[in-house]
């Protein structure tokens, strides 16, 4: 087998570790807990179903190759719950070397390829980014939702700190936001989210 | 909320379930069984990385697409076996029925755009569903070749049995036909995989 193609396929098997990588959000009907994997199949047929609702014309095939790959950096760096600040801070370095071991399995133009996307993704950088970002906040904003509010409710989190993430979704989709707005206001008027502080 | 959107939505969270559907394939490292869901994600990053291998040219995006959707309609007709000979009489009607339910969720254009996206895959009458197919082909393989063919073992599969259905890969991609074709080979010269009578 030629280089090439070797490289391509050792990268497709060490991917498959995402699977086990698992994340602070549970399926619906309080479910077990969702892998990343998962998470970036739903985000991928919500990009193509929702691509209408982008706030700019996308182009879906990079939408859905961009929500595949944007967690496979956890494979090494593991998941980073978002309402955790302590992570958050050293996120960023374990998912920098993440990126450049696992990456580096691809031949040069896919690497090269596979982590511009992903930059772009991260920096918010493109319309493709952009949108994919409403969409990693609306798919487990959905899920929770559907449970009663039960993540926030593990991590004591407030809708203060949800829309402290979540406004960011109408850079992507102002129309998607409306859905995430009406979502949060319902889990308060239930009781599912406290308001939290001014 | 207007009628198009929240039927969208609730296409997507009822899709959730897909995550709960079960295969025989097992992750890698001799991990736990697979679902649909983490086997749809890893088929459509395969698409991307391989297209190159393609016998015809395909739509990317198409492709990505149908690889994301194509075991939707397990949610209510459960897996079949690849060599499961009772399952697969039945697998039919189970099968019709699901996607009648499940895709008539989504608004009518979208319903449309995706049974016409699963009917083409599974009548194997394009070349992008030729290409997914060998993709639906070479992902469990893989795997199992990983495994020490334990998924095999398991069922008492022959090599004979896993040609007669990987035979149909290289329809989609010759190239790829000859990893698959190396990773059976390997497996029996492994002692993995009895060769089966003729």
């Amino acid at each position: 087998m030629d280089d090439r193609l070797k490289r391509q396929l050792d990268f497709i098997l060490e991917i498959d570790k995402e699977k086990s990588i698992f994340r602070q959000t549970h399926l619906s009907g309080h479910g077990r807990a969702e892998n990343d994997a998962e998470h970036a199949w739903h985000m991928a047929v919500m990009a193509w179903l929702l691509r209408e609702y982008a706030n700019e014309h996308v182009d879906v095939a990079k939408v859905m190759m961009m929500c595949l790959i944007h967690d496979i950096v956890e494979i090494d760096a593991g998941d980073t719950y978002a309402y955790d600040p302590a992570g958050l801070q050293t996120q960023q370095a374990r998912e920098d070397a993440a990126k450049e071991r696992i990456y580096s399995l691809l031949p040069e133009d896919q690497k090269a390829e596979l982590v511009a996307m992903f930059d772009e993704f991260e920096n918010w950088s493109s319309p493709e980014a952009r949108f994919a970002h409403a969409l990693d906040n609306l798919q487990p904003l959905m899920l929770n939702g559907s449970n009663d509010g039960a993540d926030w409710k593990a991590h004591g989190v407030t809708a203060r700190q949800v829309y402290g993430r979540q406004n960011k979704t109408r850079l992507g989709s102002e129309r998607l936001f409306e859905v995430v707005d009406g979502i949060i206001r319902e889990q308060i008027r239930k009781g599912n989210l406290p308001e939290g502080e001014e």
